[in-house]
């Protein structure tokens, strides 16, 4: 069919030459014009329409830019089909990013614990949802959408919700952290807090150091990024302070990861002397310190000791709280406290990642640790905790084998067995996984995946008889593992 | 006070050695050792303590490490005071990172909409609280954390709730995208999503082709993931595919993000042809598409064009979806729709990000689209949608000079107002300022930030009235700027 363009077809509006490529793109996909078919030249389309010949010029480019049409010098404008390019004969194949391809590989060599299904859990850090305080959290989540209603709908603020940051500044506060609310960056948990930590001081291809062991999906998040780990090894009571040294000493090192208050996976709470000098380290060196603080609120045993950000004089520290364990992870609220230009800074990098986290859970938090319902949800955890600890600490002391050794936690949900020589945590865990019992091997929270003699023990999802129970299948398997081994005389004075 | 230790002071459980040191350290916490004070020789205390030599040598390297005391050769080991280590004599000052620097920088040259209280919002792309479904959503919360209960408040599936995905795959089945719902990755919003996929394809110093106008957030998004946008012009409907064809040939660039439908800013929507060119260029470069549909529900006229996603033979399309305009920000759910490794990276990389969003919100979401109830607000939307487009087209026909130029969507909360020359559109954002109306400059979507004489007007916050309003004093706005300016004479014919 021939081409056929009249004024009264243009719509207003839009630029006329739009207007004008608009209409034959039309035809063109109607069928109208088929491909091949010539289109008036320039001029006899600008008189046709009474409009500037540049203006069909520029519809024309536009229609060839887009593809639509082809024009030849010197023989006209032609409407054609889809150009039809050179491709490789195979499927054509969009590589990853190194940092994806990084990431999958650590995916693979992750323990895969759904073998265990009906298994004892002692393997992950999570709260026991039988403990859930479902019924209150319900009620604070419908009271706030009652009350505050639709702005809890709306993107809000961008450093989330103020009602939250101005709890979480008064619990602070008690804690000797001197913080408004302006100071806190609300976050999705401590998992995105150390995403961005990690960025507001580090550009790919530097490094940050890091506790060995320590949290893997810290380790995930440095190498998502395509920083490096630089592992300080704990030693005592804390990272090495020499190593430490040596580790901030390096330039392209920027931050430090540390986790000094019920250490994941090691349990151990850093002394104050060493907190001191981590410090001291740090501000020698002009490094930043990423103190995981996010199981700060679950002490059930000893003294607290002043958190880094607490004793922090110089502005260097940026602390992440969490609500995943000492409430349950589905809250999804986490914070970073920081200081001056690290706040706006945390806060553009919030907003270039997700825009904002869900306030109506927020929201719902705030009320619920305002009502009361968070401190008295968090006593009844202490004393389940306890109770699940001594459980731990005396099944470990009659059932494992002489030259096991563990660390002895005042809170949170975890402790680090140590295995005899000459045994190691990947041969212990599969076995214990016959054995019905899930735990945590230790090569997975060392920076290159090496042979670990660790184990991390949870006591977040097993109550006490099912800790002796499993602690009872755990030293079975240890005690036949090390029974197979051949003699190993030699290696016992290797162990310090 | 002198040293003293004896074996009844050291607990069990953990190796001997770091109760001893755990016993030394705890004096000197207490100031029973002082710093200065002598510590017993190894084999003094070795004997006392009736352990291998070894085992307080141990225990004192550890001590050193931490920095509770010095081991002086040939003297003997030291408790020491805190380290007094140089300092800069001034403030300690953590610089940060470059990426998280240029994120200030856009921050800073955003424009501030603050001074803007009680205008006429024209300037936002976000849906009118008025209109939000609050009551039937809260019934959906309500309800999904009384049938599925603690389940929601767990971590949960790290791909998003199942019962969300499964509703969103049925719906994209009816858009001609045929997925299941192990190929959609839930997340925050369509933000998180840009964020992640750019990391699937693109290391930091890559290059990713951008529409040029484009989103801001994306803008920032690259930006603060260190890579650097390729502006490709738009022009007539739809990118220069010439322009796109360089792009993509250029080795450093991963991928291609685009907004085929509703695009932010321009309102318009590329036609079937330019989609299947764009994707042939695509397939041929063997570069990835990353097609953000956030407003894909949001179409009040003309026909839908077929997504990439749907069109895409080759699995390079991830596609991009979100309720923040559709229904409203504060349900914080997105999703990324993907083919096979891709999923698993785009999971990894969440993981590594913030391990997942918020199920309750999720769940309620999915509740609220079997319910029938996001299908019946769309409807409403739309109506109201349409209706606020027409006042808006209407009163710029009549309120706008000659010169000024407009595109006419279809669908989503935003056109593009191309001012008169030689009108700038930083210039006339103040002014209209000034008269109570708030609209968004169009150099804000210039990768450069270079000056722009389009305004991107938004339908989402006011109603036909409030528009008109806005219009009748943008026109007056844009007249006496016109008025003011020097005679142009030689420079309309610039303009196409």
């Amino acid at each position: 069919m021939a081409f056929q363009l009249a004024p009264e077809q243009l719509e207003s509006g839009a630029p006329v030459y739009l207007q004008i490529a608009g209409a034959i793109r039309a035809q063109v996909e109607n069928g109208v014009l088929a491909s091949g078919e010539k289109l008036p030249t320039i001029r006899a389309l600008a008189e046709r329409l009474d409009v500037n010949r540049d203006t069909v010029a520029a519809a024309y480019e536009a229609l060839a830019a887009e593809g639509v049409v082809d024009a030849q010098v010197g023989r006209g404008t032609f409407v054609r089909g889809l150009r039809t390019r050179p491709r490789a004969s195979g499927p054509v194949v969009i590589s990853l990013s190194r940092h994806a391809e990084r990431l999958l590989e650590l995916e693979r060599a992750r323990v895969g614990y759904g073998a265990g299904r009906g298994a004892i859990p002692l393997h992950a850090l999570k709260p026991d949802p039988r403990h859930f305080p479902l019924d209150s959290f319900r009620r604070s989540l419908a009271r706030v959408l009652q009350d505050v209603g639709a702005e809890l709908l709306t993107y809000g603020d961008q450093q989330g919700y103020l009602g939250l940051r101005e709890v979480l500044a008064e619990r602070l506060r008690t804690h000797g952290i001197l913080v408004g609310p302006e100071s806190i960056v609300l976050c999705q948990g401590a998992s995105q807090g150390i995403a961005l930590s990690l960025r507001l001081f580090a550009d790919a291809d530097a490094a940050i150091a890091v506790e060995e062991p320590t949290y893997p999906n810290a380790l995930a998040a440095i190498a998502g990024l395509g920083l490096t780990p630089v592992p300080v090894p704990m030693r005592g009571s804390g990272a090495d302070l020499a190593a430490l040294d040596r580790a901030l000493a390096r330039p392209d090192v920027r931050a430090f990861y540390t986790i000094p208050t019920f250490h994941n996976p090691l349990g151990i709470t850093t002394p104050l002397e060493h907190r001191k000098e981590v410090l001291a380290l740090a501000a020698h060196h002009g490094k930043a310190v990423i103190e995981d603080a996010y199981e700060m609120d679950l002490r059930y045993a000893g003294r607290p000791v002043p958190t880094l950000a607490g004793l922090d004089e110089d502005g260097i520290v940026v602390q992440l709280l969490s609500f995943s364990k000492s409430l349950f992870p589905g809250v999804r609220a986490g914070a970073v406290v920081a200081r001056g230009r690290h706040v706006d800074a945390l806060l553009a990098l919030r907003h270039a990642s997700d825009l904002g986290g869900a306030l109506p859970l927020q929201a719902a938090l705030a009320d619920f640790m305002r009502s009361g319902a968070y401190d008295r949800h968090l006593a009844a955890q202490r004393k389940r905790l306890r109770a699940r600890r001594d459980a731990l600490l005396e099944s470990l002391a009659r059932e494992l084998p002489e030259g096991a050794t563990w660390t002895t936690p005042e809170g949170g949900l975890q402790l680090w067995l140590e295995l005899p020589e000459p045994l190691d945590s990947r041969d212990v865990h599969a076995d214990a996984l016959r054995e019905g019992v899930l735990v945590a091997p230790g090569f997975q929270f060392q920076c290159d995946g090496r042979p670990s003699r660790g184990l991390r023990l949870s006591i977040g999802q097993s109550d006490e008889d099912a800790i002796r129970e499993a602690v009872r299948r755990l030293g079975k398997v240890v005690r036949e593992r090390l029974a197979a081994e051949p003699t190993q005389g030699g290696r016992a004075s290797i162990q310090v």
